[in-house]
């Protein structure tokens, strides 16, 4: 029944969404049991206009990452 | 002043979407009363290859849905 | 695969919330389709210390709700 | 540590999202203290489509703002 | 219509909440202008055994904060 | 700088936290790349009669779970 939500910077391939859901989802397994078919993983791309950290927009702190 | 949140594949029309807003605020109200003006619903669209279930992304398990 | 997330002021009683999830659940698959087996409802009951609106704990505004 | 979300409507410029992030790390640190470098924000923009009030979706209720 | 979320470590005072509210909604109208008695604030208070970063729980890596 | 969010069932121990914020983040990394010292895990214990499943809450649906 457990959801995983994770926000990170836009740009991940579909090859790496398909890896993390299934390294979260054993990840999960291993740590605290349950059944994967039931542990659902809801993934959020974030420009780097819509995060700020330290008080400044990641666009402007981080313009090359 | 409850605040819904709805998670679901994209694809709805926004004739769904509307219809969805009235279902949930009703459905809200007949259960838990207060006042529809104050209730919020924020829907968010979710693309197939952003969702992941029994350790796979959408994309792949439900390629037709 | 959809979740319906609800955030509310603590004090429902488990009836209700009983209701509110079979209400959410089925005006949910009126508007949109898809089988009630796979949606889930996650409720978080919020204090009235933990909510502001206009500027204002909850608390302070709405004392006697 | 802490972590500050915002949905709101579609249609700030990359100027308002700074200026609110700017707005939204130095009066966390006003009130609640801590380190400004280690507060994050993360914005989300959701179209009039996609949010409902009263029963409605804001697409039909303002259709003007 | 905006919402703004919190999580933040546990521990904060009633006063400390009041504020923050108080210095969101204010520091929100100041950029991104609107009404603030249409914008809400939730505060989520985390445990420090709930909050990972590192690779480490909080508890365990900030034993004394 | 990804945030990773969990809900599930109350009643895992702090040593399985402990344990799914170092799989989540090691999983993370392997999949996706980055800084494991910016990734943040919060985690959400969630109540039976706070989880709903095919209309019924869980505390109904899954009694001695």
């Amino acid at each position: 029944m457990p959801i995983i939500r994770v926000e990170m910077f836009k740009g991940r391939t579909q090859d790496q969404k398909r890896e993390l859901v299934r390294e979260l989802t054993e990840g999960f397994v291993r740590a605290c049991g349950g059944n994967p078919e039931s542990l659902h993983v809801v993934i959020t791309d974030v420009e780097k206009e819509d995060w700020g950290t330290g008080g400044q927009l990641c666009v402007d702190k981080y313009p090359d990452k």
